[in-house]
C-alpha cells in the first residue's frame, strides 16, 4: 500500500466511522430536532438556517433579541380556513341566534337567503346586506358578553369535514415554528384579518401567543357607564380598522412598532406584510404556506374565493421567498393525526 | 419593682433593642427597599401591600402572573407635562420647521399668531386652525423620517425651566414602581393620550417598556409602494384613534385585551381607565399622582389647562383610591437630583 492510498483509506475509514456513529444513534451533544413534523428539505433547512444566522453572536447577520419580531397570519397559515373562515361561520351562527330579537328580519332578503342557504339569491344580493346583518347581529352587547358567546361557540361548534372543534384544526408544524422561534428569543405575533376578540380566547393555548400579541381587525367599542354605575365596553356595528392586505403593515406599525424579521402567510392578503418584511435590511424570512394537500387538508390557490394565493405566489417565486408545500414539507398537518 | 412593672420594662427593652437592631443595620434576610425614592407613608404602604397580596400564592387575593397587567398614563404620571405637553412642544417646532415648504401659511392667521406667540389671537382663533396646522406639519412623510425627526428633536430640545432634555424629566419614584411591578411578574404598559410614535423611541430606555407595550393615540398611516418599488408607511393628517378619557379603556381593550389589575394616572383624562380598572373583581390598585410640589416640580390640579385633575380627584377621595402627594410621598422627583 502506498503512502497516499493509506491516507485515503484512513480518511474513508474515519468518514465511515463518523457516519455510522450518526446513524447508530444521536450523539449525546446533539439537540433534538426543533421541527419534528417537518420533512427534511429546503423549506425546513431555510427556517433552521435563518434562525441560526440571526442568533449567532459571532456572525455578520446577528440580530439582538429585542429586534427579533415574527408575525403570523392566522387563517390558512396557523389553522384551517376552509370551507369558510371560522369567524364567518361563527358570525353567521350569531345571525341565526339573534333572529328572535329581530322580527323585522323576516322580510329582509339577505336574512331569508341566509336562512334558506339560497346561494343564488345571496350571490345576487352581493356582500353589503349580508355584512350589515352580520354587523347588527354581532354588536350591541358588552365585550364580556360577546367573549362568552365566542368561547361557548368554540366549545360546541364542529368543523363540517373533520368533525372536530375548530381549535383542534391548528397546524402542528407551525406550532413547532412558533415554539422554535420563541426558544430563540423571538417575540411572536398574530397579524390577522380576523378580529382580535375572536382569536384572543384561544390563541395562548393553541399557539402560546398572549392576548396583547394578537393584532387583528378592530370592531368599534364604546366606553359606557351602566345604570348601576358600572363601566362597560359595548360593541358597536362599526369596523374601525381592517387588518388585511395593505392594512397588515399598518396594523404591525400601530400594534408592534417594529418591522418583522420573519413573516408567515398563505394568501394575497399577506402580500404587503411579506413585502414590508422583505424591505428591511439584513437577513429576513418570508414564508408562504401553500395548500396543496387535498387529501389531508385542502388544495387551493389562484382561483380560491377563500384564501386566494395568486399575486403573492408570483412574487414569492420571483423573489425567492420560501413556499411551503403542505403535502411534501409536512409529515403531519394536525396535532391529532 | 413589681412584677407588672418588670414585664413592662422587659417589653420596652425588647422593643428598644429590636428598634436599635433595625437602626443599626438591615438584617441579613431583609430585602432591599424596592421603592427607595418613596417616603414611608400610606401611599408606599398601599403599593407594597397590593403587590404582596396579589403575589402571595397562599393568599385569597393571589392573581396568576398572566393576569398581572399594570397600565400607566405617561404625561404627568411618568414624566413632566408642564408648562405644555412635550409632544405639543415638538409638534409646534415642526410647524416652524415646515414653514419654508408652506409659503401659503404666511397669510394663515393661526400660523401668524403662533409665530408671534400672540396668545390673545390664538385664544380668539380657537383650537381648530392650530390643530389643522399641526396635522399638516406633522404628516406627509414616511414613519421612518418622522421617527428620525422625533429622535433628533429629543436630543437637542431642552425644558424651559429645568434646562435639560425632556427624557431626563421622568419621575424616579415611578421608574421604581415600574421595575418593582415587573420584578413581581407584572406586564407594564403605557396608556397615554400622546401618540405611540412619540413615546416608543425612548420608552424602553426611560421606563423599560418595549414598543409594543406602548398604547396611545393613533395617527393615520398608509401603506404605499414608492417609485423604487420599496414599500413605505406614510403619515396622513387624519387621527384614527384618541387614547384619552373614555378612549383609554377602549385602547386597553384593543391593544392589551385584559383588564388592568393596577392603573396609574394624574388627571381627569385617566378617570375612565381608573374606573374600568376598579370595576374588576378582587384586589385592584388605582393610583393618582397629585402635583402639589411647586418648588421641585409644579403644583396644579382643578383649574389647570394642562393635566386638569378635578373629577378624578373627587372620585379618588370618594372611593378611597391612592392619591400620591409628590411633595410628601416622594423623596426625589427626578433621577438627576
Amino acid at each position: 500500500m502506498e503512502a497516499y492510498a493509506w491516507t485515503a483509506f484512513l480518511r474513508l475509514a474515519l468518514a465511515y466511522t463518523l457516519g455510522l456513529a450518526c446513524v447508530a444513534g444521536p450523539a449525546l451533544a446533539q439537540a433534538p430536532d426543533p421541527l419534528p413534523s417537518w420533512n427534511d428539505g429546503p423549506s425546513k433547512a431555510r427556517i433552521l438556517a435563518f434562525v441560526q444566522a440571526v442568533t449567532d453572536k459571532s456572525g455578520k447577520d446577528f440580530v439582538k433579541p429585542d429586534d427579533r419580531v415574527a408575525t403570523f397570519d392566522n387563517d390558512g397559515t396557523l389553522w384551517c380556513e376552509q370551507p369558510i373562515y371560522v369567524q364567518l361561520a361563527f358570525m353567521l351562527d350569531q345571525v341565526k341566534a339573534a333572529a328572535p330579537k329581530h322580527p323585522e328580519w323576516k322580510d329582509n332578503p339577505a336574512f331569508k337567503a341566509l336562512a334558506a342557504r339560497d346561494h343564488a339569491a345571496l350571490a345576487k344580493l352581493g356582500h353589503k346586506p349580508v355584512l350589515e346583518l352580520l354587523a347588527v347581529a354581532n354588536s350591541g352587547m358588552s365585550v364580556a358578553a360577546y367573549d362568552k358567546t365566542i368561547r361557548d361557540w368554540l366549545e360546541t361548534a364542529r368543523h363540517p369535514r373533520f368533525k372536530r372543534p375548530y381549535t383542534e384544526l391548528v397546524y402542528k408544524p407551525m406550532q413547532e415554528v412558533l415554539a422554535y422561534l420563541r426558544a430563540n428569543g423571538f417575540k411572536t405575533y398574530i397579524v390577522s384579518g380576523g378580529s382580535v376578540e375572536f382569536m384572543r380566547p384561544w390563541a395562548e393555548k393553541a399557539y402560546g401567543i398572549p392576548p396583547d400579541q394578537v393584532i387583528g381587525t378592530i370592531t368599534g367599542v364604546k366606553f359606557q357607564t351602566g345604570r348601576d354605575g358600572v363601566p362597560v365596553l359595548m360593541r358597536t356595528p362599526k369596523i374601525d380598522f381592517v387588518d388585511d392586505g395593505p392594512g397588515k403593515p399598518v396594523g404591525i406599525y400601530r400594534g408592534i412598532g417594529q418591522r418583522p424579521l420573519a413573516a408567515f402567510g398563505n394568501s394575497d392578503g399577506d402580500l404587503q406584510m411579506l413585502q414590508f418584511t422583505a424591505a428591511g435590511s439584513g437577513p429576513r424570512l418570508m414564508l408562504i404556506v401553500h395548500h396543496d394537500d387535498a387529501e389531508r387538508e385542502y388544495a387551493y390557490d389562484r382561483k380560491s374565493r377563500i384564501g386566494r394565493l395568486d399575486k403573492a405566489l408570483d412574487e414569492a417565486n420571483a423573489k425567492g421567498w420560501t413556499v411551503v408545500s403542505m403535502k411534501n414539507d409536512w409529515k403531519k398537518i394536525f396535532p391529532f393525526e
